[in-house]
């Protein structure tokens, strides 16, 4: 029996990671470390970092991703590249206990495996080709590292959060919702949202050395955001980042 | 200048502590350990281990929490308990400098600071009557706890999720969402909700040794999650538990 854990590694600090990841990090007899598209050359230094500061004595497999076909059907597309990703996974697993490795697999997961994250459902996949079982440890997710970097609270007193894609929040700020947080924006769907009595939290690159801030009502800060977000993903090639509305009666 | 690090601590299991809360927990001069209620006996000693296991020569100083009136209005009573909590806080901070005591000083949180929890609204306080900068250190919450516990995500692909409390949900569930978290629940408000094509994942007590777990669909794990509920909750003399439920085509 193979037993796959999935790691949270925080979004960006080192530091981010709990004992708890450690102790996985350090347990492992495969560590697999995917290494992304866009922002491979920053994030792949992080990851090695991480795992040569944790592991004792795994082995260490970097793998490229496949890159995820567009056009056609949007769902369809992501369970194709779900199932190549997870061939891919399956057969270095394979090859490692071919090779007489333990079944100690671990997987560096960004933020929280639960969150905006395939991991769990490519693991089930690979479960329907090799005996697995599949263990989560959670990470810092790029929410809470937004409200950490803003000294902010997540939610009004009692009231509900709404989490959302910048997808989605481009039809419509959610029914019933007074906090929404906006992740996975291609850019900009905030300007989407009519600005009066809404009050933005931005954050790009959070936890890194890279990271930027900006707060205030939406409809100043919004224009300002853009052009900052911009201005970083031209110096940097690429962009990851997050915010937090709030609106007054909402 | 006092620097306040609000240190979230995770949520129930000392190896969610993050390496960052750690080095925080190293580096204060003061630590306030504040104990709670009911859980009190269980979660003092607990709070006691990640203290004594990461401090290097901070004052510790424990502290009850005044209770909340109950009774009148409710965000009346919150405010000034609030402010009772802030008076608390300011007053060992300023003995401790008086003591000529460093001015890093630390609090614990239990899960992350950002999410129901109220340490930041009284950090603002504490503000008004001595010069303070906050600090906020993420740590693992409850949602992530269970969602690691089940090895499930939180969302549905590209879908948004509600993050609500027992007593909102007893009002309905919430408008346009599948994905719902229900936090604060003092029992049950589950039993609301219209059970058809609703699968609850629900835990207890999450990332401690007394961790209870179950999941099925709503209309047949609902009851069974009120019994073992109020058999845990006579064991132990107290209860924390959170669920996630979703609606198929909600
Ligand atoms: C595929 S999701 C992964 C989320 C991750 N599992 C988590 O727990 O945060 C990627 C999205 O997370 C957010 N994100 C992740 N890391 C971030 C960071 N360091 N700074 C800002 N946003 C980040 C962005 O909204 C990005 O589009
Ligand atoms: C006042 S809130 C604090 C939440 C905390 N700040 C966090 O990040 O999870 C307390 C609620 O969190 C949930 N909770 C916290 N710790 C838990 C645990 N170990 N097991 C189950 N639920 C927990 C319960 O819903 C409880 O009513």
């Amino acid at each position: 029996m193979i037993e796959l854990t999935l790691i949270g590694i925080g979004t960006g600090n080192p530091d981010h990671l709990t004992i708890e990841a450690t102790r996985a990090i350090a347990a492992a007899d495969l560590l697999l470390v995917p290494l992304k598209g866009a922002d491979k050359a920053d994030l792949a230094g992080l990851r090695r970092h991480i795992a040569a500061r944790w592991t004792t004595g795994a082995r260490i497999e970097e793998f490229d991703l496949p890159s995820r076909g567009q056009g056609g059907d949007y769902l369809a597309g992501v369970e194709a590249w779900h199932d190549a990703i997870a061939a891919l996974w399956a057969a270095r697993i394979a090859a490692h206990l071919d090779a007489g490795g333990g079944p100690r697999v671990a997987l560096m997961v960004w933020g929280d495996p639960s969150l905006y994250d395939s991991s769990l459902r490519i693991a089930e996949r690979v479960g329907r080709m090799l005996p697995l079982s599949v263990r989560v440890i959670a990470g810092i997710t790029a929410i809470q590292a937004l409200c950490a970097a803003h000294a902010i609270p997540l939610n009004r007193l009692g009231a509900p959060v709404t989490i959302t894609t910048g997808r989605r929040l481009r039809q419509g700020w959610p029914e019933g919702a007074d906090t929404v947080v906006v992740m996975l924006d291609a850019g900009g769907a905030f300007l989407s949202v009519p600005p009066q009595g809404v009050t933005i939290w931005w954050g790009a690159f959070l936890g890194m050395p890279e990271q930027i801030l900006d707060a205030g009502p939406l409809a100043e800060a919004g224009g300002r955001i853009m052009r900052s977000r911009a201005a970083a993903r031209a110096a940097h090639g690429w962009i990851m980042d997050i915010y937090l509305m709030r609106r007054v009666d909402g």
